[in-house]
């Protein structure tokens, strides 16, 4: 697990005074960056090889909302990993307390053209 | 069923050359909101009586990438309701062929402190 | 002038009950496409043609705020056509009273690699 | 002068591979919740003092791209500041070499109906 902070911006509010829910995805986004990061691989350096992880389906649990300039903590895993497919779980925390969000997200390994790709062997031994 | 067209924004998309996967979420919220104004109601009008839809959980499908510029149709429909709760199912089509993305996002019905809040009578016989 | 007509999203609203500055810079590059659909050409031909419109520049004034739902209508000109510069102005208008905002835009023509790269003959002939 | 520093998201670029321009606006709002910080003083109390910041204006110069992953500080000064005005202005720098880009935001300040609000005295004090 590879945990991240955080903080709430304004521009990701909405009228209702919360943290949009579509912004927890970019927030899920910078979670698989480090998770990759912390297991020695950029996704940065996977594009330029050609290996890209296009999000293919996603479920997400909204339990508490979070407010403009919260800190959070972003904690994400690998949940599951196949010849061509990558599925990461999330949990997002603040203070401490139970999860505030929960969420999996399932990915296709596409090469530049989207075809399907099946994972650099690099890739599946540090993940897996 | 209410479908709503729109257009892929420039803003909408990453790197990887297609719309990136939060920005559904602002459509399927557009599609929403077109779907309560087809049946009489307007998310506005609401909000200001005090009644409010946070998303509590989504489910999506991305099946197949969106372009810039490349004109969908969100078709949105009530999935189900019940006291509190209301649950959107959506589907987005290009070109009439299947669709590209579906998904459901699920709401609680809470009031402007984020209570939970009976829905409506008026609310429940338009849309139930 | 090329006029568009675009609607507040729920998304892009913030916790001050109006829509956030930023998301302005994505309705004025709405304004843009549809200027240059109008002219005969379209910026996803134009990028296909590895001429691309990055912004270098830009100055807005937001006189009145813009609200959830709202229907507004963004009026975009050429405002300055060189070599390989161009300059976009906008209005956006709310009920036929005076712009709720004014912005202008200034892109370099670049190529695929980033490099300036004068504006085809044909872009300059139907924009000037 | 407050800096702060951020990594640019994968969410935040656009099909020509680099930060999309809107999202610097997300990133000045930071640098402006941070100054405020470092002075003292937090957006969030403000704004439940009654006292709002919203942006009137700005202008913005993009020097450089910035790509994804890619680390910036945020430079964020007080520019200006009188009665119900103030100005900040930013640079944002990329490994110490010169800034890649550079802005102002003017902000009127209001209160929660968005009427003219003189700025609160320890407001100026500290920021002036």
């Amino acid at each position: 697990m590879t945990a991240v902070s955080i903080r709430v911006r304004y521009a990701e509010t909405d009228q209702m005074g919360i943290a949009h829910h579509a912004e927890y995805f970019a927030w899920f986004e910078v979670g698989r960056t480090e998770l990759l990061r912390a297991h020695g691989l950029t996704y940065r350096d996977l594009e330029k090889r050609g290996v890209h992880f296009p999000v293919v389906g996603t479920e997400a649990r909204f339990l508490r909302p979070a407010f403009y300039d919260d800190v959070l903590e972003v904690r994400t895993e690998v949940a599951g990993l196949s010849g061509a497919r990558i599925t990461f779980a999330y949990e997002i925390y603040r203070d401490g307390t139970g999860p505030i969000a929960t969420a999996r997200t399932e990915h296709a390994a596409v090469d530049t053209e989207g075809r399907p790709h099946r994972l650099p062997a690099d890739v599946r031994a540090r993940l897996g």
